[in-house]
């Protein structure tokens, strides 16, 4: 590895592509089996490589389960804050961040169960870090939230509580989604927001 | 046992109460280590009775699990029935589905986390009958919803998305809601139902 600071690579090393490969197959595992019933052993068949060789990039088990949760949690807080840099519209950034949620039970389907139902059994220092992402994510919505309200475009008395209301619409997704349904993330991302913005009363206006 | 068919008890029988003490503890074993991490050993203890005592009451671990699922869902669905009988309201009903559904996050707080992860851990033929009853539940909600179209409450072009967006917003609460939060589940739920009904943008009526 001579990578110089002066050109860094704009593709991924090789080194990077194993190591997203194992985690890709690691979190299919885990989805399927749970953490629990996984073993670097069935990973490592999984991947197509040795156990050492796994060891080589992952050092334990729950160094795989933080990089799927890490990964997860990235990609949202990349997605909103480029959005936030794009775009100004309400509209525009809730759906968006509807969308990008919705999206990753289509893309990260491996990592979505991962990241709702095994983060418990993170090391107490990882799960530390990834509790403070899951919350900066949190806190950008409802500062969203927040703005719309301040400039009149929203009523809401309880923020916060919205957001939660918000994230659950589209996170309880990983119980039902599937790749073979009528519509894409994006449908129904736009619908879900249809319905927290405008509401299912019909509008005198 | 010498109950007689002309005259059945009115609160559960000694043994119906000792079956409900293993179910709940046997929840909270669950929802705090895992369904596959906690021993039928375990549950004996935590229910203060002998690992043969346990057996009398329940065969095997599955048909504990499968118990703390039934319940759950058949307090739901009983609630809906009883809500539909006593009101027309659509409101009351919309919003009353989801106070239920809060409510069993205080209430209910072993049951939750299982039913939601731990179902495909069930014998085949009971994630069927649960699965039966989970789609009976929400195709009770999706009638409500049909019901407001249909006199012109309500407006929305995807009544089951629509039901799973709502179900979504209080189901994951599982991952939120605590006991010391500000705010009661009813009080969740009307505010969750007002997002739903009234939308958050302003209204023009």
């Amino acid at each position: 590895m001579t990578t110089t600071p002066e050109s860094p690579p704009s593709t991924p090393s090789g080194a990077d592509q194993r190591r997203n490969e194992i985690v890709a197959s690691a979190a299919r595992l885990f989805d399927e089996f749970g953490y629990g019933n996984t073993s670097m052993q069935q990973i490592a068949i999984a991947a197509q490589m040795a156990k050492p060789t796994l060891y080589h990039y992952f050092s334990a088990k729950d160094a795989i389960l933080f990089q799927v949760h890490e990964e997860f949690i990235d990609i949202l807080i990349r997605q909103f804050r480029g959005r936030a840099l794009r775009s100004t519209g309400l509209r525009d950034r809730l759906v968006g961040a509807m969308t990008d949620i919705l999206t990753l039970m289509d893309t990260h389907r491996g990592h979505v169960r991962v990241f709702f139902e095994h983060h418990r059994e993170l090391p107490a220092e990882q799960q530390r870090l990834i509790r403070a992402k899951r919350d900066e994510y949190e806190a950008m919505l409802v500062g969203v939230l927040e703005d719309g309200r301040a400039r009149g475009e929203l009523i809401l008395d309880q923020p916060r509580l919205t957001a939660l209301g918000i994230f659950g619409m589209c996170n309880w997704a990983y119980q039902w989604y599937s790749r073979d349904g009528a519509l894409a993330p994006a449908e129904i991302a736009e619908r879900f927001g249809s319905v927290v913005l405008d509401g299912l009363s019909p509008r005198g206006d």
